[in-house]
């Protein structure tokens, strides 16, 4: 398999004085185990595993700062590691060096309900976020489909499914407790609502997937628990048909709180894999929060504009339930997808154009891909300009890998040619470095580069990852 | 008057040569007359003028590339100027240089209606936007109060009576054209509303004060003019009463679009300068945007809200024309204030608290002014947990001025010991250099320094301005 970066770069020597100084340090919580570093080499995207040379499991900052210093003392590559929930290869150890697992670091230090904000450390889980604060009336909604941490979030600027109404962890984050590459621990902001003293140090640190910092709190924002919420299900003759739906409804400035794309495939997996009997043709999954009114008139203004666009009538799924067995359903439809060719290797896309660029984008993406030799399914968070292929391959086939990745280019290329992104919500990892020249240009690139040298002048933080 | 960090530094020596190559590229557009360069070496802060060596009016985005390589090339300060509205000495030319006028780049460049943004040339200011696109039916809520430039706006990450819905500069600007210490041009970003490719450029140059780069063009997020607006007062019986209310109203969800407070000296300060009869106790003034019936079903919460907390009867301002004037009258505030004291001179401080110490701080602020020798009214964003004092000083006296600094320096530590912020929207400039250390530590000052080194390696860029 042809794979661009993998093999860039040379892989570090570690010491073996290093390694010792960790294992006395961490004990047990050091391990080179070779299932242990294999699990550690690995995440969500079609990359075989590249394993680091050890794996440390952190439960304080202050542990973290240890291990940063030693690394920049030895000048040994390391990883932060949360969920492993990545799909472009942020946590492949491509020079060796340490996996810092923070999974341990899973307490909730603080809920400000009164202020609306929480502060986690950086392994807490979105999910065990959410349970943890229930009983206070508010609630998390960044919901990138897996469980991530909260950490890992932060790092690759994660959105989802409610992005369109509460925005991204750009938006959504408020306070970073971050241990630089030389081990000192920073805040990069408080707990204002607002602020302009000094440069943004917390967005330097959102989507900068670990190459400038390893971030171990973070504060975010919370929303009150809608007092009303309910979802609706819309099928359309085309897939056009619903993505100009979608267009209007964001133009209209209506306040969904989440529409979601499936196109035919993606609907029939689904139906497959969550045992639903969804109409087997382009859909819209719509979810409305807000108080009882607020909910029904936003439903009804929705409703009017697919009915002109050919939308079929409206399913409502007004018991939790029933809402809870939708969302699951479209959580997993990247598993249900997979099981459109059981034995296939998935490769997912994730590009974002500006809302009126959507629908030629969609179309011109989904004619390609009929042309494929092999099935894909689109799916998007289409309030957003946010859509992913799904692209399942034949595992043993260098053929069907080379088409994808083709096929990969000229999407990310297209959606740049339109004023948008090569990543909507996935970052760049390893798989997507190709493109950050066509998107930002050289001399933008040369001031992230700069950034990167003055914050991990040794290149220790996840090295070779994001920048080419 | 005693001044820190004015007198800080030295005054570059502007080689004779330069000024020359300066003038043969722009003719009557550099100017170095005495009443040109104290215009540009002055602003709204209570500061004596500091004026730079000559002034360049640039017309477009290479023009200004020019200059920065000019004065990279002979590490000559480079300060740019929009509508001189910052009230912290951002403008102050405290090392002399050039002040580059960008008010003529005023230019709406691009309405994509259909994408709810627009981009525009730095000199745009926001009245000026909003009457452009006017027949869009979309507009552009950030607000500060004065007329400031869309330039000026981002550099500061400004924000005012529209964030507590609609946010700030921080969550409005979508992508920059930038021009670096060394001349060259680029854009921070894209049209996409969201994006994991890379660093935040975009937010590492908002809020940056001029300090990294010189914005020449501003894309921001446009928003439909709600259907229905409505505007009321509602009057206090105590500060508390009124700051509580808001703390209730934010903690609940509700999505006022503004909500301000004005203490007693404020409305008796309107009331005289704006022709009003505003009953002279603690109100505040909120407006409500939405369809008709989510207007209304926001007001009726809020009535309820501040009728629990004392409040008196809310006064309706249905008409546009009310609306306006009211709106017009809070921002007159900082001019209605000067009159409380004719002849006097204004400090103004601007901090931001989490919303659950708002009433704690304001009080204390107020009580701790109670006892000033100088009259004092305090306003605030409050639905951002933002306020601010303006203290009406005797010119001619030290003692007020040093009174006043005392009074800053007490109010700024004790937001960043509630976990906020000494600056929430004017900046830090020259005025709040000392408190970068209290808010921010040492170890994350130093990561500023290396951000500012990378980006400007010979600090020519608005030097000696906003890191201590």
């Amino acid at each position: 398999m042809d794979i661009p970066y993998l093999s860039g770069g040379e892989r570090c020597e570690v010491p073996q004085g290093f390694l010792d100084a960790l294992r006395e340090r961490f004990g047990a919580r050091c391990s080179s185990a070779q299932a242990v570093r294999d699990h550690h080499g690995r995440d969500e995207s079609p990359y075989p595993p590249m394993p680091p040379d050890a794996v440390v499991y952190a439960e304080t900052t202050e542990e973290v700062a240890w291990v940063a210093r030693l690394c920049n003392e030895h000048r040994v590559p390391l990883i932060p590691y949360g969920a492993g929930s990545s799909i472009e290869g942020h946590l492949l150890a491509i020079r060796g060096g340490i996996s810092l697992d923070l999974s341990g670091m899973n307490r909730v230090i603080a809920v400000n309900a009164e202020d609306l904000t929480v502060t986690v450390q950086a392994g807490v889980t979105r999910k065990q976020l959410n349970e943890e604060i229930r009983d206070t009336g508010l609630f998390f909604p960044i919901d990138p489909g897996a469980d991530a941490s909260l950490g890992g979030m932060a790092a690759t600027r994660a959105s989802g499914t409610n992005a369109v109404r509460y925005g991204t962890m750009r938006e959504n984050v408020m306070n970073l407790k971050v241990v630089t590459a030389d081990g000192r621990i920073i805040q990069t902001a408080n707990r204002a609502r607002k602020s302009s003293a000094g440069y943004d140090l917390t967005r330097i640190f959102v989507g900068s997937e670990g190459t400038l910092g390893i971030i171990t709190e973070v504060t975010v924002r919370l929303y009150p628990q809608p007092e009303a919420i309910s979802a609706a299900i819309c099928n359309f003759p085309s897939l056009d048909s619903a993505v100009n739906s979608v267009i209007e409804i964001i133009q209209m400035g209506i306040p969904v709180a989440r529409v979601e794309f499936l196109d035919s495939a993606a609907v029939r997996a689904t139906n497959a894999y969550s045992k639903l009997s969804l109409r087997e043709s382009p859909l819209l999954l719509f979810e409305f929060h807000g108080s009882p009114a607020a909910v029904k008139e936003q439903a009804v203004a929705v409703q009017d504009i697919t009915r002109e666009h050919g939308g079929m009538d409206f399913d409502w799924a007004e018991r939790p339930e029933d809402r809870s067995r939708l969302w699951t359903a479209r959580h997993n439809a990247y598993f249900a997808g997979l099981q459109l060719r059981p034995g296939s290797r998935a490769s997912t896309t994730d590009v974002c154009v500006p809302i009126s660029r959507l629908a030629e984008c969609v179309s011109a993406t989904a004619h390609e891909l009929d042309q494929a030799s092999f099935p894909y399914m689109i799916v998007g968070h289409v309030g957003d300009g946010n859509f992913h292929v799904l692209m399942l391959l034949d595992p043993d086939s260098r053929e069907q890998w080379e088409e994808s990745e083709r096929l990969n280019r000229r999407l990310a290329q297209r959606a740049i040619d339109m004023d948008g992104t090569c990543t909507g919500e996935h970052g760049i990892g390893l798989h997507k470095k190709e493109f950050m020249l066509a998107e930002h240009g050289q001399d933008a690139l040369d001031l992230m580069h700069a950034l990167k040298h003055a914050f991990d002048p040794h290149n220790i933080l996840n090295p070779g990852k994001m920048l080419p």
